[in-house]
């Protein structure tokens, strides 16, 4: 029954897996596609591939289905229908599910279950989306690579932290997830795995249930086959929550709509090349001069203000000091039990005295009033998501060395997958914009989505 | 001339400088009094007492002069004015007023002039108050004690870090001042020097222009007379500064208007005895009894949940370790011309870590949610303002021991002169809310007050 189903599926509306999420929400809606057809699409999916990829940490067919079904009987009834009615999303496991295993990547956590769903999770239910399960995340959202594979080359790293979000839109397991990052966790893995990756600007997005690592960095972020998909996810999970203080009381962007816009005038792009162009593969070096000269007019370069140089190592103190104290009782309780990268972030973190913390946390004024004049003269900072296509192994997630920096300014990120290395992994072009400009910024990168496929 | 004014004043109105400050309001507004009277009358006694006092860090009797002239013209025009028309303010040495040195009470500054007034200077010009000039303040609003003497008794302390402002309300030097208090700085001053010591909720007087001792715990505050005046001036404070992100987009309350009404019930207090109490001078005890028994059924007695046994030293830790950050050009570039309770803070706080830090910023959620359940039960919390009267001497300010717990929290706080020791120096007595409910916290201040004195 399962297997006809999904049969059905591919046979009779094509393979719906590769569709975009707003064409398949469009199909749920006008009753073209059912939400249990869609789900078992996608069960069948991570039941061929999922032995290989290991992009889910906890999945249940018939959960899956029973959510389906009963979204499917809701619609059927006439009631109207959430902006997600249907859809399935992978929740990174680090995002609290009620009564589904939570573990947070890291074996402290074996067995956890939480009582309460995370913000994002209510919201997901509140839209009709399909909780399709918990995606694997690096131990602690930290830099300790998981057991997920690249979809594109199984003996690539995925990226990380977010890699079981990334893996499983890239192989069509599922069309939507949502995952987080704090150093580079959402646009490094998009890159390396070939979709989209959307970071909102900090505090767009509150955080309750979700587990704290640096509070002053942490930010969820989504995954989509393209940037029109990740918009419509953003849009549901952009709030205010009064536990969470780097939420404000404010309008949420239109997102989706300002997204499927066609701007008013052609976007102008400012190319950065950041700390750390230097080093990056030469491939990418190619992608970009190539991208620049077809944009042509569109594009002028600009250097980032001499601050930026600093920020990596700003960013890091900020992210370990809080870490040491947000993680200390895996330390202490678990140590043995930790991955070395974890364990060494904490002794690190556990040194660092509370007044260089607090210096690095002033710098991210100092970043952000350098850029204001760089976002005044364009629609969006053009720049790599990551110095070049995934790295061959599984022992590193990557450097996130192109990520950080607009993690620690706050500043709206999305990665679109434009280029392709000669071995065919995929690398992504980031896209930056002004805090509070989400969604100009999706609406320049579904343009230049659709630029580049014309 | 000025002295002839003065006389007028004294003579034809009585003496002006020992009226409270809302009657004070009101004579200016109907012309029954000139700014320039008032003016005077405060010159005269600043030129009278402030060589024994030394309340005053800058003033210049020409300037207030020009100010008063400036006002009374204004008025005279029919224009409308403001609802501090002609009424002198003093203003704390840690807050910046424009062209008009601002030296924070260190020798680092000696000669330092701001070109911007702070956020609360603004607001008082708006209001058509005159800027008296600037109150002494303990080196950088620390405990290094002061110039300034207790107008009750030369040879007592004024209590700090606003020792001058206190100081100067006190002796009716001036009839309204602004102060700071990050540990005890408002409401230990205006109990040894008996007058009311008004510190708002955490957040709700936006502190731009105001030196920066300890981001989390630095607040504004006032000093008057009487709780009328100190919640007239505090309403002209309120507001929000995208600058200060302790502050908030919010209808401010209205602080005269509800400490003028009468209570719908008679207020009921919760008398705590917190940690430090057995300690306590005993003249203060039987105050405290004596209050309690007076009081009748309006009073019964609670205690503080266990977590406030450690609040103090949670306290410290956020107080230290930001003053280390924020101060720490004083310690690299002057530390021979600081005191040395200053210098022993900066390296005190120089070695606290960023993880002890962080556990003890998060002490603060802990304390206000055990706090919840005895606000449910009571308008205010009813407790000491000081262990005792002003001790003797110059050398110390005194113990901030019952203070820095309702900072930490972020409570509004007032101090209302209600007892005398044997000495004849006064003791406060101190009313505390839940946060955010300033204006009920000075009804019930004001029916205390007006109930003492029947």
């Amino acid at each position: 029954m399962a297997v006809d189903l999904a049969r059905q599926a591919l046979g009779a509306l094509g393979p719906v897996v590769e569709l975009g999420a707003v064409e398949l929400r469009d199909r749920l809606a006008s009753g073209a596609l059912s939400a249990l057809a869609l789900a078992e699409a996608c069960i069948a999916r991570i039941e061929a591939r999922d032995a290989e990829i290991r992009a889910w940490a906890w999945f249940d067919a018939d959960f899956v289905r029973a959510q389906a079904r009963h979204l499917d009987a809701h619609r059927a009834s006439g009631k109207p229908i959430g902006p997600l009615h249907g859809l399935p999303v992978g929740v990174k496991d680090i995002i609290d599910t009620a009564r589904i295993p939570t573990e947070n990547g890291s074996a402290v956590d074996a067995g956890r279950v939480p009582l309460q769903d995370a913000f994002v999770v209510e919201r997901l239910r509140q839209a009709g989306a399909v909780v399709m399960g918990k995606t694997v995340t690096t131990e602690l959202a930290f830099m300790d690579p998981a057991v997920t594979r690249n979809p594109h080359n199984p003996g690539h790293t995925p990226g990380g932290s977010s890699s079981g979000s990334a893996a499983a839109v890239a192989d069509g397991m599922v069309p939507l997830a949502i995952g987080t990052q704090t150093g580079g966790s959402v646009i490094r893995p998009a890159s390396f795995c070939g979709v989209t990756g959307f970071k909102p600007s900090f505090g767009a997005i509150p955080r309750r249930g979700v587990l704290r690592q640096s509070q002053s960095l942490d930010t969820v972020g989504v995954f989509a086959r393209d940037p029109a998909g990740a918009a419509m996810l953003a849009e549901t999970l952009y709030g205010f929550d009064p536990s969470d203080p780097a939420t404000a009381l404010a309008p949420p962007p239109r997102l989706l709509e300002t997204a499927l816009s066609t701007p008013p005038f052609a976007p102008v792009f400012a190319l950065v090349k950041p700390p750390g162009w230097d080093q990056a593969d030469p491939q990418l070096h190619a992608g970009f001069a190539e991208l620049a000269a077809a944009l042509g007019d569109q594009v002028f370069e600009v250097s980032l203000p001499e601050a930026f140089e600093v920020a990596a190592a700003q960013r890091k103190c900020v992210n370990l000091a809080e870490m040491s104290r947000n993680l200390h009782r895996y330390g202490r309780d678990g140590a043995e039990l930790l991955g070395a990268r974890t364990r060494e972030a904490l002794a690190e973190g556990d040194e660092i005295r509370a007044r260089d913390y607090l210096a690095a946390l002033d710098w991210r004024g100092v970043l952000t009033a350098g850029l204001a004049a760089v976002f005044e003269r364009c629609d969006a900072i053009l720049c790599p998501a990551a110095p070049g296509p995934a790295p061959e192994g599984l022992s590193s997630t990557g450097d996130p060395v192109f990520n950080g920096l607009w993690t620690f300014c706050g500043t709206p990120a999305v990665t679109v997958p434009l280029l392709t290395a000669e071995n065919g992994m995929p690398m992504g072009v980031q896209l930056v914009a002004a805090p509070g400009n989400d969604a100009r910024l999706m609406r320049s990168a579904c343009w230049l989505y659709a630029w580049a496929d014309r």
